[in-house]
């Protein structure tokens, strides 16, 4: 499914960007006044390729899986909590929940990859490829089947949403052990030394960091990677949740959605998917910069500027909803402001 | 007026901080994983002191004056935009009005210092001190009792806004030439070089950047402050609504409204507030950090720290409008999230 759905995707329009600019620069501000806002807008308006793009249908995808290496000490919670804590995002007390109704978005939730079966929780989108990740210390995280078959789901949801008549989609993810495959990946893919991408997780100290750096070190000579083959690095030493977030972002740029990537792990499964197709970096909006150690590392590399700098490492989605909301408000810009001839004044400088 | 309204400013209650933090940290995520998202409902919660405070009723307040100075050819644009851009705010086509609508906040437009008299523009609030301040190369931008009046009205829509039930107040502003009175404020109150809180206002080059610096020097020259006495600052080189914004916050403070500071030219307003009331420093929300010259040596010469960094250079409220989300969503969290007990996870680190 992957291979067809990267055909689809193209680069930006520059007959709609060209359009956007020159809309832009005739609304009644000094121009390129509202900076990062009017860059944004142009975006849009070149990804969809309309003349008064409306943002209104969002959803938040948040990807659950479980990572064997969590028995290695890499987290500061146990992994028990991954269940708990879907019990309460289908309840809507999570941090998630609350934000994406502050940004009127949808919130979908998938067991792609969740040790426990949560059986009869009601709203739960069951997509599970495996039980849990392998220990990344002991052998591969999963098979290549299994991580292709991850980001199908993925691409499916994007699919689904598509369908839904949804135009703005964002990830999330919940899974104890996470940031420590996130980590992996960075440093496969940027590349990057590994302590240079490791950081303290949901609360590790610096002891524990050391401790995860090494269980990298450990994962990435047990299992074969090939950096030329960003599959094998998910397979290898990657979660299903980041799987899965790779595909949505494959299969929303192939539909024309704009996608909004939250955090440290959603990065990682950007990554992925841009090292898989380069064309989707152009596509993609980065939220924030997590407080995350490596994450400022991965946008500097890739010459990237985050939207937002709010000291954030939830997760969940929680900095994608933030960021949906400034992007919403960017086109809102755009559709409804009046322009210099509506009222009679000569654009300046 | 404004000396009542002083002594009713009290620092932010240490009891309800305390109360908010340990709420805050049993909400069901990582401890303060949701940084400054976090540090914001805390202070929300010590300036409204309530258990669940909701921010629901938002104004925003755009206060329009004119600049003798700009017959010194400070701007890009000519006077007569004022009232144009009056105009465009009133009937819903300006930047604010669109971003007000999408943080459900409403605009109020108040002429505190119009060259023109807008007669029969409907909605405007005519608070008029004087037609346009005094060129500040000639002599002082208006008299001491003009300033003080200028703050009164600031305070009295503070006022009208507290009977109103409105929670969360933010600053606007529009009058073509005020970055120059801005730029003299924050030299003679942070204090600072002129050249280094100069910059392009709507669109300036670089050689009409050094002409702005060296009309500024030439008002202090012809025009005695005395930096301990801020209203003198304002009475000799400051703008009308820079004046009011001064007085809005001031009269927001001491009824225990949230306050948020829009970009540049407030951010100057906020400044001669500071001065005047040390306190009231703590109850100032410092929406973004503009892309003007200067208002990063402010930030970082009173160590604040703005919420948005977009390279926003508009004025009128916009910074603010998008912050004011930013402050709702976190007041939100505070509000709506699910605590650890609920859903049986142990808090963790």
């Amino acid at each position: 499914m992957w291979e067809r759905t990267m055909k689809q995707i193209r680069p930006l329009s520059k007959t709609w960007l060209e359009k956007a600019w020159e809309r832009l620069d005739n609304l009644t501000k000094p121009r390129r006044s509202l900076g990062r806002m009017e860059e944004i807008a142009a975006r849009v308006v070149a990804i969809r390729e309309e003349e008064r793009p409306s943002l209104e249908k969002k959803e938040i995808f948040v990807f659950v899986g479980d990572h064997g290496v969590v028995t290695d000490g890499v987290s500061a919670y146990p992994q028990e909590v991954t269940g708990l804590m879907v019990r309460n995002l289908l309840a809507g007390g999570a941090g998630i929940n609350v934000l994406a109704r502050c940004a009127g978005a949808g919130v979908s939730i998938i067991d792609i990859g969740m040790k426990e079966d949560l059986e009869g929780a009601e709203g739960l989108i069951k997509k599970n490829v495996k039980r849990m990740t392998g220990n990344i210390v002991k052998g591969p995280a999963m098979t290549r089947e299994e991580a292709k078959k991850a980001i199908d789901v993925g691409i499916e949801m994007a699919e689904r949403a598509y369908d839904n008549g949804t135009v703005m989609i964002a990830s999330g993810e919940m899974g104890i052990g996470n940031t420590t495959p996130s980590s992996a990946i960075f440093s496969a893919l940027l590349p990057a030394e590994i302590t240079d991408v490791t950081g303290r997780g949901t609360g590790l100290d610096e002891s524990g960091i050391r401790h995860k750096a090494e269980v990298i070190e450990k994962a990435f000579k047990i299992n074969r990677i090939d950096i030329d083959d960003p599959v094998s690095v998910l397979a290898a030493v990657g979660g299903l949740e980041i799987a899965g977030i790779c595909g949505l972002f494959l299969g929303a740029a192939a539909r024309r959605m704009v996608i909004v990537v939250d955090g440290f792990i959603s990065s990682a499964g950007a990554l992925v998917a841009m090292r898989l197709n380069p064309t989707i970096k152009e596509h993609l909006f980065f939220s924030h910069k997590s407080s995350e150690n490596g994450h400022g590392a991965f946008f500097e590399k890739e010459g990237l500027n985050p939207i937002l700098d709010l000291d954030l490492r939830l997760g969940e989605g929680t900095g994608a909803a933030l960021a949906m909301q400034i992007i919403e408000n960017s086109i809102r810009i755009y559709n409804e402001m009046a322009g210099f001839e509506d009222v009679g004044i000569e654009p300046g400088a």
